[in-house]
């Protein structure tokens, strides 16, 4: 008996029209990439598992999909490392599959550091993969698209994130808002709390703000021990409000006393006024209460939020100073944003925003109506494609009404029927299938009648 | 101490001029493709180790990556099981990375045989993963390009097939040979030697004659038993020669016994009758000698070799009768093609074939004097990219020599000067790094200048 055939859980086939829809998304982004300087790379999916523990934090590690080394894995193990697992699953796996693609970007860099020339912009689009439990929307293996400038401190790469960021949404015609916050006034205000050993508890608990509201949001920090003049000091920071420039002057007050915290107060007000020169069609805000989870990033950091579709943020990323010191290269700073692919389909495809024309599909089908009908348009059909239209004559001859029902299925708009009058006329008779309006045309004309 | 970073054995890392190689394979493939067609499809990287186990022999059984299961995977393991390795990973592992595209689309097909108007016409150019031995152009990721229709028995699609390798390669500017076999004719030859059950034998003896010349594949052939007369009847069929339409004649003479054999010859001579049709240009020859390896193909067999460069084949397929059949659905015909994107990134690279032009870098680097001058040409950038052209604005302003150095590696062809003087007139110097010609442009002249 055959089996039946199955993916594992959260994994995903992608049939014609999904790829359509995801191609789209990944051409426009990259098509935006490029006209930006930025240059694609593509790593291994599988990476050693040393470059890859350590990096994403305990949870992380367990998140990790481990390859069993080849032959004879478990020949040398002895039965009592049986009673440690963990201690055996590194001994039997030296290598895993790729979790994002910072990671190894900056090990990238720093295994190829005298090939390239720094800043380096690199943009990178391909699968990673989490053992994550699957959900709705969370998948464990999924694409992740990410632009990087490393080599340059300089604000104009911040900039010229959100330069690409307000291209991509405005090619998509997605309405977007793009949140941008700093670590550094983080920092500054852990400090100005006299707490600024919890930077990180705060940052975590502030980062839930859009989740569970400002009550559970103090509650947090009270139980993570501040005290109620350091959630004083925090809290009016959270419900900011007014313009960008209003909010920047009301912070630098409130963080007069910390000296991180004002670099990170000027950093914004300069990456503010850059950003006016650029023009930028999509609404920017300061968000204070925005802190994004991981912890690597030392500056700006970006979060991008739909206004017309409720959704998880759809783009984020930040600035970090030292990533690829893990790997022996210090002192390198980079910025880095990525889109995620998979929600930004949801938002195309709930307001209606994939394009319609010109699908990629089959342009016409050429009927087969026998062995000599289909002789003399092979050649018709090969001149078509010499002039871009895509076309395909239809492999058997049987009932014309199965050959309309494949063309209808397919989405293929127009049918060239080729019968024995056809032949004798050296002409098709071509049909629309949309309107049912059909001619008869010389090979030529037919050019002119299908492209587009 | 930071590690040393580096990647798995057989793995690599594309930089931007490998992926800039590597895309234009992959674009050019995926354009002739859909310009008769096929239609993409993408599945995961992990597949179900029940998917893959006993499909590719039982080499290729032993040569899946397998992943370890995630959670605790030795948790529930007897320490006794230890004693059988292979018993335990498949304990530990249920999970496998993709090992080719054929059989992930065989259960592609099946399982979403409901939303599929057949005949099917897919491509898929997607990385697999072997567990192989690396050595000099065999690795242990690569991409395969294949494309294939089910659900048709018509030479039509064997025809098209020809004419999508013809496509290509002119595309490309390789001049190759596409040399076709049929595999009911060396069943044929198997009846006719009086030993049908060596088919596979014969066959796999037959495939190295251009590895190990006439002598040692006959030497293999009495070793697998056959007899001199056998050996006698295979032998001129090796060595055939003579125009395709001669070729026919004499190999349906020595057939005339066989009836699989006479329709064998009687598919081939209709192919070329089809192939004559669409007028191919490159060379399109009947070798008898080519069996390919994998024992699924059931008809037309195909392999392309390039004609002035040396290199195994870089394009192969041929017709399967029931790949389907396996993962329960039966009786569904099929026929396809895989393109070798490494080899033929070999063959271009060799006879130095990649487009010149247009090499999808940077068009413009924009220097960078002051934060006056930079303020200036931010919107003049912003210009440009909207008129399609690619620029960068160097991030820092340090020493013009360091700005032209970046320009310079990057290969950037224009550089265009912004100091005091020309924010003063509106206008930037652009300079032509092979010419060293350089004039002064107001931003509308700038475009007219850079398009290509």
């Amino acid at each position: 008996m055959a089996q039946k055939p199955s993916i594992p859980k959260g994994t995903r086939d992608f049939g014609p029209s999904e790829m359509y829809g995801r191609n789209y998304i990944f051409n426009t982004i990259r098509s935006v990439f490029q006209k930006y300087g930025y240059q694609c790379i593509e790593t291994p999916s599988i990476e050693n598992l040393s470059t890859l523990l350590g990096k994403y934090g305990d949870e992380g590690d367990k998140l990790l999909f481990k390859i069993l080394n080849s032959g004879d894995a478990f020949a040398k193990v002895e039965p009592s490392a049986l009673a440690n697992s963990n201690a055996l699953s590194l001994k039997v796996c030296e290598k895993g599959l790729r979790y994002d693609l910072t990671v190894p970007f900056a090990r990238f860099v720093v295994q190829h550091q005298n090939e390239i020339s720094f800043p380096f912009k690199r943009y990178q689009i391909q699968p990673v993969w989490r053992a994550d439990r699957p959900q709705k929307g969370r998948y464990r293996e999924f694409y992740q698209c990410d632009a990087d400038v490393v080599g340059s401190r300089s604000l104009l790469s911040e900039m010229e994130l959100v330069q690409i960021v307000d291209d991509v949404f405005a090619e998509f015609g997605i309405r977007v808002c793009i949140k941008i916050n700093n670590r550094k006034i983080l920092y500054g205000l852990a400090e100005v709390c006299g707490a600024p050993d919890k930077m990180i508890d705060i940052t975590v608990a502030i980062d839930k703000i859009d989740k569970i509201g400002l009550d559970n949001v103090k509650a947090e920090l009270f139980e993570k021990g501040l005290s109620s003049e350091a959630v004083a000091v925090i809290e009016p920071v959270l419900t900011l409000e007014g313009s960008n420039a209003e909010k920047i002057e009301k912070i630098r007050a409130i963080l007069k006393e910390s000296e991180t915290g004002l670099k990170g107060v000027e950093e914004l007000e300069s990456l503010f006024n850059l950003i006016d020169k650029a023009g930028i069609g999509q609404k920017v805000e300061i968000d204070l209460s925005l802190a994004r989870g991981l912890n690597y990033y030392t500056g700006a950091i970006f979060e991008v939020k739909a206004l017309d579709f409720e959704i998880g943020s759809i783009c984020g990323g930040g600035r970090y100073d030292d990533l690829t010191g893990i790997f022996g290269l210090p002192g390198l700073s980079g910025v880095g944003i990525s889109f995620g692919a998979d929600r930004i389909y949801d938002v195309l495809g709930g307001l209606d925003l994939f394009p319609k024309e010109n699908t990629g599909s089959t342009r016409v089908l050429f009927t087969n109506m026998g062995e000599k009908e289909v002789a003399w348009l092979i050649p018709v059909a090969s001149l078509l494609r010499k002039n871009g239209i895509s076309c395909e004559i239809y492999p058997e001859s049987r009932k014309l009404r199965n050959q309309f029902e494949y063309a209808d299925r397919k989405g293929i708009p127009f049918l060239a029927i080729v019968g024995e009058n056809e032949v004798a006329e050296g002409a098709v008779t071509l049909k629309n299938l949309a309107t049912g309006e059909q001619k008869m045309l010389k090979p030529d004309e037919l050019i002119n009648a299908l492209n587009y």
